[in-house]
């Protein structure tokens, strides 16, 4: 088996290799996966990779994923709009949603802050959020970053442009779990949940 | 953000999810990573796939992966004709031939009999290697499959197939590997490797 005999084999792992967390191996066997699915399948995804590309765009206010130029959110008038929910991807606000209890808008930073990888704010959607406290509406932006390094990182950085505008900002409680146990739970948290207690 | 207002990128992620290995979140992941991709990469991409199915098929006689109807290595007549290594799949073929030390042919199976997952014999190309013993040109067929329950019970049910044949039907040598501690190796091995021993 020369290389140049399989190369467009090798080209279709290649691609597969360059997704995230795909190691060579994993992207061999993928590669391997293709070759045998009949070919309407591989047509499928073919089609449904640029199909995706092409109909699914950022909203223009919030940056979240939507098919429309402004998203069904952003655009819907029964919805608080005085207040922001800020998140790191799109899959946050779909958990938000789910809860069905977040009646307000978001905004999509696309990311975290991260040195260590090279992401600077420059690199998120940071200065379109700034934006948008432009009209004076927004009353209350609520950071809603994982609590991780970076996410704290972002969340402080952005509380700091914010603050100078009036904007009241503030952040998801820490505390235990609904449904966890005490003893399972590390020492921060519990440290956060205690301070952050309150009158019953 | 309602569902059918990102219906191609949830169509793209069930793709994703198709492939081996890859769940729910690591396919969302997948899906976000081609979002943010240029729009002719992401062309590159179902270019690679398309072609990969159209152009890569399995050799008329060994069923390794080629783009010819019979691949280099079986029409090459200055190997040995008389000699096929049995494997599991393309990538043990790839694996041989960096040894540069065999010069045979090969016979690609794609796959194990594991009745656990519902693959039976039929569905391998064992019918087709028996098949190439029809002409009494190939005396000898070594089966190189993992060492694995799997792979061992393949070996022993194709062997029995071939000894009526007249066929001289060998298997790799269990031993330890070459580089390797004898501490760190596994009672089964050594025990092998000690059954195996050859007169220096």
């Amino acid at each position: 088996m020369k290389n140049n005999e399989v190369l467009p084999f090798v080209r279709l792992a290649e691609q597969f290799e360059k997704l995230p967390g795909i190691g060579k191996k994993s992207a061999q066997r993928m590669a391997y996966h293709i070759l045998n699915q009949p070919r309407e399948k591989v047509e499928e995804f073919a089609k449904c990779l640029i199909e995706a590309k092409q109909k699914i765009v950022y909203c223009d206010v919030c940056k979240n994923i939507t098919d429309k130029p402004v998203c069904t959110v952003c655009g819907d008038e029964g919805r608080d709009h005085s207040t922001i929910l800020v998140v790191e991807s799109p899959r946050d606000v779909t958990a938000f949603e789910r809860t069905r209890e977040y009646n307000g808008l978001y905004h999509v930073l696309h990311g975290l802050i991260s040195p260590m990888d090279g992401v600077g704010p420059e690199s998120l959607y940071i200065k379109e959020l700034i934006a948008r406290m432009a009209d004076g509406q927004v009353k209350e932006v609520i950071m809603a970053t994982n609590p991780t390094v970076e996410g704290e990182a972002t969340a402080m950085y952005i509380s700091r442009l914010l603050k100078p505008l009036g904007v009241t900002v503030t952040r998801l409680a820490y505390g235990i779990p609904v449904g966890g146990h005490l003893e399972y739970t590390d020492d921060v948290t519990l440290y956060r949940a205690l301070e952050g207690r309150s009158v019953l």
